[in-house]
């Protein structure tokens, strides 16, 4: 089904919003059997609303529009819509005394203001909002369905996932099925060379793309037909197993606790260039206080050395970029935290800092279990957000890769 | 000037890629005297990139066109434009030879598939592109001026930049003046009651506009005419200056590390809650080793007792989450770590965890300078993302008011 998306709002043509609400919009819709084919943002203005609507091509069976509308709004878009379907709005009674009654519950009155909260199509319908005052309107005009929801992503959303992507599932004949492959300690090419004979095997049902970013390479995977795009799954999985952690929307950090709990082991974490990035991440997941005991953030070398207990000799020998000062605070900080597991990152993040023979990028990564300490080297970027991310990214899949051969 | 804005690209429709070329543009070109009034988002089709050009209203000055340019695409884009514009393309010998010769100094062969990224329009121009090989191109149609760039963000970035902004600067009266305030600290409903004269005073040269998000809330100021901008700036300033800690893209940890540099006072970092966050944030300082010792990451009670010294019988008496802890991890820290402040974080980020005596979000907060200690308790939301945003900012600022006291 053929939709077309229509955002209304000053502050997305001057930039000062992204407008992450189309592709939210466009996402959830190809799930269902739609597709957005065209998307066009005006201005608050009744004028250019109607003159998008016109620009609206025959093919197309349902018009989405977001914005100017509630009440911190002059309803620019409600007004717009009325005139232009040739609907008018009446009081709706009913649902006046339902809002009045909401807020009384809260000892709040509701301000006369609010009265155009109330209006609803004579023709049209209204679309519930599940989590907001400010209702939506459904038009119907000759073949086209017109629905008309609020900016605010939250309240956008919840109308949509209730509403109107119900309606274009009912009505289409079936969403696309799209998995994502998460990938990490593998360039796109490499992927490529690995999965090209299932890639110039493709048939037109199936499509596979990379996406690659600095913490690792997803491999999307659509087509329309579910258990053929779960079986295209099946087989690159099986030729690039060992990069895939995991799944959509998984991160890294998630998979790392879940095989942490069922191997019963404890972390714990010696920071250098990442600051605290890699304690930060644990720690974004729910319930990590059961494998994530603390770290030490040895940013400076007399932390390093007082706290972490790193040897002068090896700071003064190897320097504190190096693997043999990576390795002791990773043993350290598992002795000295009583974790299982020790984990320590030391590295140049830059901008400056580097030199010729250990330039701005250069990463060491120790892993520590008591028994063995592995030690690896990474050069890394010029840019201290992105080595940031691409050391913690790769001390991570260092435990992950760790936990899989234990 | 009135400015069209064009994107191209299945991606941006499916809601696989977010459109942030979009902000970015419509945000730059309002600093040069433009202003996008229309945008359009279509698929990489010939046909639509007709259709879509036509509907562009007699108004509009230039025309700028993203995306479906450059060696991976089917080049659609241009061959659109030139079919268009009536323009044709011819090879340029010139550029396929520098194209080589830049390629020959890295060893590399140009495959003879990118002959197209040399051609030129016969009638048109192209648009130089100083960070890749695929040059735009720069048509004249009527009274209209149409640019096409690459969608990749750091090539259309670098083109905006060095030729298209110039364009519009050149052919405009003069841009908007945008500056933001950032405060944190305070509710939006506070600052509008504290700022509620000056709003209630403004005239329509200047439009000021609230933006709330959970680390605090931006103040926007925008208009024609710079110095009533600047002037306006400056009596809002007056009226809530302590809770401002910068301006335009300036973060808090930027702010204190010039705070900490001036005054020569080092920092140390004892995070329970926040697992590492604060550390992480002072460390994307480029230069922070100047200032930041480090810090330890207590995210386990053994951690708080054994390696921070918190006393056993404050963690009995007191709990984890609370004033007590918080002010000894505070005092600690400094001591281990040997440096002049001293800053705590322990909470209850959630989602579990909370009982009704400490709910989920309940969050202490100490700073230590060896003759004081602060602490200060907040309560935060239900969210564990928003939780451990909110505490950081919340802990930096704590340093910023106490480093503007001393």
């Amino acid at each position: 089904m053929n939709i077309a998306l229509i955002t209304i709002g000053n502050e997305l043509l001057s930039g000062f919003t992204v407008n992450t609400n189309a592709a939210w919009i466009g996402n959830h819709i190809l799930q269902v059997g739609g597709n957005i084919v065209w998307h066009q943002t005006i201005g608050d203005n009744k004028e250019e609303i109607h003159s998008s609507l016109n620009q609206v091509s025959n093919d197309i069976r349902a018009v989405i529009i977001t914005g100017g509308l509630g009440p911190t709004h002059d309803d620019i878009t409600a007004i717009a819509l009325y005139e232009y379907t040739g609907d008018s709005p009446i009081f709706d009674e009913d649902y006046w005394e339902s809002l009045q009654k909401r807020l009384t519950k809260r000892n709040l009155k509701l301000p006369e203001i609010n009265r155009n909260q109330a209006m609803k199509p004579q023709k049209g319908n209204c679309i519930p909002n599940p989590v907001g005052s400010a209702r939506g309107l459904h038009f119907k005009m000759k073949d086209k369905e017109i629905f008309v929801l609020p900016g605010v992503p939250r309240e956008m959303k919840a109308m949509m996932t209730s509403s109107v992507l119900p309606w274009i599932k009912g009505h289409s004949s079936g969403g696309m099925t799209v998995i994502t492959i998460r990938t990490t300690g593998i360039m796109e090419s490499g992927l490529a060379e690995k999965l090209s004979e299932i890639i110039d095997a493709l048939i037109d049902n199936i499509k596979i793309a990379f996406l690659p970013q600095f913490t690792g390479v997803d491999i999307r995977v659509s087509g329309m037909d579910k258990s053929a795009v779960e079986q295209k799954v099946d087989e690159i999985s099986i030729q690039v197993d060992k990069y895939i952690y995991g799944h959509d929307t998984d991160r890294l950090e998630d998979i790392i606790g879940q095989m942490l709990n069922v191997k019963n082991l404890t972390l714990a974490t010696a920071e250098s260039c990442t600051g605290g990035l890699v304690g930060h991440r644990l720690t974004n997941v729910p319930g990590s206080s059961d494998y994530f005991l603390g770290g030490i953030i040895s940013y400076s070398n007399d932390v390093k050395e007082n706290n972490l207990g790193v040897a002068k000799s090896t700071l003064e020998k190897h320097g504190a970029v190096s693997g043999e000062t990576a390795a002791e605070m990773a043993e350290n900080v598992r002795l000295k935290l009583g974790s299982d597991l020790g984990l320590a990152i030391t590295g140049i993040a830059g901008p400056d800092g580097g030199t010729d023979e250990k330039p701005v990028g250069l990463t060491y990564i120790a892993l520590a279990d008591g028994k063995e300490t592995r030690v690896k080297e990474f050069r890394f970027l010029s840019d201290r957000k992105l080595n940031k991310n691409a050391s913690s990214q790769t001390a991570l899949n260092l435990i992950r890769i760790y936990l899989l051969n234990e």
